[in-house]
């Protein structure tokens, strides 16, 4: 395994990693949600490249950029069976004068979009960047972060970006709360009623499976079922289709059911997709 | 030669292309501008692919594209040496669920953005597109579209794409009006007139030589001349930096005068960079 930093050493070497070619774009701090994508990018491509990028695009201004949590030691230790792994610094992929941006229209504007502004530019346009340093036959993300896969997958088709897009499933604790880098933030009684989420996108699943199609009914016992937890506040319940994300008034198969929780100052996301 | 009318095609001949790959994208009525570049593309990659697509979305809801002038078996007839022609159809670059962008700022803002709003929107989103589709090695466009060359130069450059853009000088006619698909709607008179576009550039051109360094005069200078000819009116005048655009107080070497007229109806726009 070899870490890149620089786009033009990036580029040389990509010339020389044997096709098809995986990619896994990672904000670092890895855990096993992440290891799962590395494992089935590593089965599946006889190249490998995971990328280690903390994009200052993506963070609203009273978000958690400069606290957002890493440990490259242990990522490394992690990494060792890709063949590159690709550190760019913040000024190699945003140089001073950089003004270009990549945007998806309503999809972005939805959900994660409306509770974080400007978040999914920030998302698409990285993403765009490192495809273009990579160039990977196919890259893998997870299914936790739903509306980013969805996002990806729109400006790929849409800008015509050749490479697939391979989506993974959520990766969870033993309890049911869905991995994320972010869970490093809870203490201990946050930790406790983090699973909340997870009860609730459960709950949703039986009352679907018990027949109910209402989609505000399912919105409205998640909600109820979520206030329970005094340490939970709400920034959505969502009951929608998981391609437009537009919400549903009928619930259908397939429909994605998520949620934006805040437990203390910790903002966690978790979804489901109705069977 | 070729001609390829969907996305799956042209990429899967793509494969077969002997690398470098030249690339000329046009919005087709082809002149001897458009040629120039097909040339160089010629002699510079062993394979040349050249796109005919009137983009929709670089036009404005009152400007030319229903119009546009057009002439397929004239253009083909000019393309014989090129591998392919690529003509997609519209719905082929923008299906109807389409609704991904790329953007590029403020150097996309002035000049013609501003007269244009939306235009270079457009032209980038569909050029990242042929980009995507083509894969090119080099991408040629005329410097007669000046704004055009920097803001295309902008986004390969920001989001790393994977190729180089060559821009090659302005073909005009014998009395100095550049080359433009555009030229076809000017009558007799209009086409008279038009030489005032030119014949201000060499004023600005002649008044830089002699040593004058105010931008302000030689955008006055300008207006002076192209005013005396009653059927033109201004759009803009510009003395500017090349790379971002912004007005320029004090001329420096390299600064780019750009001009865009209306002649009668015909909106007209040329440019010299000053050496």
């Amino acid at each position: 395994m070899k870490v890149v930093t620089t786009i033009a050493e990036m580029r040389k070497i990509r010339a020389s990693l044997k096709p098809p070619l995986g990619f896994v774009p990672t904000m670092g701090y890895l855990h096993q949600g992440h290891l799962s994508l590395v494992k089935k990018a590593r089965a599946e491509n006889p190249s490998l490249v995971v990328s280690i990028f903390v994009n200052p695009t993506q963070f609203g201004p009273r978000e958690d950029f400069k606290q957002y949590p890493h440990d490259t030691e242990h990522d490394l230790a992690l990494l060792e069976k890709a063949d590159i792994v690709f550190m760019p610094t913040a000024d190699e992929i945003y140089p001073p004068a950089f003004s270009s941006w990549v945007g998806v229209g309503k999809v972005s504007e939805r959900l994660e979009g409306a509770c974080r502004p400007g978040h999914f530019r920030g998302v698409a346009t990285v993403v765009a960047e490192l495809f273009n340093i990579v160039q990977p036959t196919r890259a893998y993300f997870g299914q936790k972060d739903a509306q980013q896969a969805v996002v990806i997958k729109k400006i790929v088709a849409d800008l015509n970006m050749n490479l697939e897009v391979v989506v993974l499933p959520t990766v969870r604790e033993p309890d049911g709360l869905a991995m994320s880098s972010r869970n490093s933030y809870l203490n201990h009684k946050q930790r406790q009623a983090a699973v909340v989420l997870y009860q609730a996108l459960c709950l949703a699943q039986k009352l679907w499976s018990q027949g109910e199609k209402d989609a505000q009914i399912i919105r409205q016992q998640m909600t109820n079922l979520i206030q329970k937890e005094p340490l939970a506040k709400i920034d959505y319940a969502s009951v929608a289709d998981p391609q437009t994300l537009e919400e549903l008034d009928r619930v259908e198969a397939g429909a994605l059911v998520s949620l934006a929780v805040k437990i203390g100052k910790v903002r966690l996301i978790d979804n489901v997709v109705l069977e």
